[in-house]
């Protein structure tokens, strides 16, 4: 019997990496696909590998891409720092109540639609994906009725929709706490000491941006030990 | 007054550069956009940096695009030939009954992700693309039920359309027929000369590929001459 195929999105993060290993639990043969996009540090894309690797991928391919000569980001754009996470003690908005710094431009909707066509290329039957809306963060590429919409395209842009078969979007983590992430991930097998979250490229995460923080803050709700490193302060 | 600005796709072929051509008339500030993904020839390109300058574009960027990692079409894919039209006279299917060779997968889905990208940066009224579901030549993504799905991915995308002013897809072309076009383009003074629609990178156009013989036949039921040389057989 031929295994069905998924395209995983796979950044090399917590919840990437969780999502992918639900897709291998559901029994999907892995097309892993990664984005170079100019990020300010390649620690990302080495972790994907690794994630890659420890899940047994079929394929996985690292693609580049110049979303940095469009700008507008602190993740592609030098001129932009990274901010902390803002803290609500000191006036500052809490996480979620608006779009951060960070947030790159259409990022989730050029993804997904490369992921349409490696999926049409390999003949995959779904495309996961680590969005979280509960985590949402003020990116507005990461709601429910956004993948709905990217659904719609999928069935209509491509000759498998055409045919009667478009990949299906599948977004496990879309209702998840970061606690639950965590857990569903432990669940899951997947490789969670090779995930990179921060925002910023140290030899140890930095454990104040804001990625870090929800991330601490998922494990801590779990009652379990994150075995990335951090730096001390 | 600060001028509306319109993202343009332009290929540098006929309808990209007279949809820029009617945005321009329109009062539009022009942002082209243009991909190189290993493309058979690069002729289209420059092409596109021709039309670009006699637009008078405020911008014009060229994003590398390494679809052709992915596979899948003729157009990116080394291993698989560029067909000629096919003849319904010798039992071949007419041009638009399936899904040709030369079909990248999920390419306007790509590309309009990208112009999502760059309207979001640039603070873009509007999106213009060539795209023509008359000529639709079997590509499912030129549909205008594809362009509508795409609009409300575009509405719930970005930071713009939260903020309530998405970006407005505009396919002036996609209801007309080839000869349309071209009367289009000469009445809004579109740079045909500059314009490259040949599928194959020779140094004149080969005039039998199926984006030639459409085009021919346009010029042709338009009564025009094309001021493109062909190469003679």
């Amino acid at each position: 019997m031929v295994a069905k195929k998924a395209v995983v999105l796979l950044s090399g993060g917590l919840d990437s990496t969780t999502s992918a290993a639900i897709a291998r639990s559901r029994g999907y043969e892995l097309y892993a696909l990664s984005f170079d996009y100019a990020q300010r540090h390649k620690k990302e894309l080495d972790c994907a590998r690794a994630v890659a690797d420890a899940l047994g991928v079929a394929r996985h391919e690292v693609l580049d891409l110049p979303l940095g000569r469009l700008g507008g980001s602190a993740l592609t754009d030098a001129a932009i720092d990274v901010p902390d996470a803002p803290d609500p003690a000191a006036g500052g908005a809490a996480i979620g109540e608006q779009i951060p710094a960070t947030y790159v431009p259409a990022r989730n909707t050029v993804f997904l639609s490369l992921a349409l066509a490696y999926a049409e290329v390999v003949d995959a039957d779904a495309i996961y994906l680590g969005i979280n809306a509960m985590d949402y963060s003020g990116y507005p590429d990461c709601r429910p009725e956004y993948l709905e919409a990217f659904q719609r395209v999928a069935d209509l842009a491509t000759k498998q929709g055409v045919e009667g078969h478009g990949p299906r979007l599948e977004a496990p983590l879309v209702e998840m706490t970061k606690a639950d992430i965590v857990r569903a991930g432990l669940e899951h097998g997947a490789p969670l000491e090779s995930t990179w979250s921060c925002y910023r490229g140290g030899d140890a995460a930095c454990g104040t941006c804001e990625s870090c923080v929800l991330r601490l803050r998922g494990f801590e709700a779990a009652g379990v030990e994150d075995p990335v490193r951090y730096e001390t302060p």
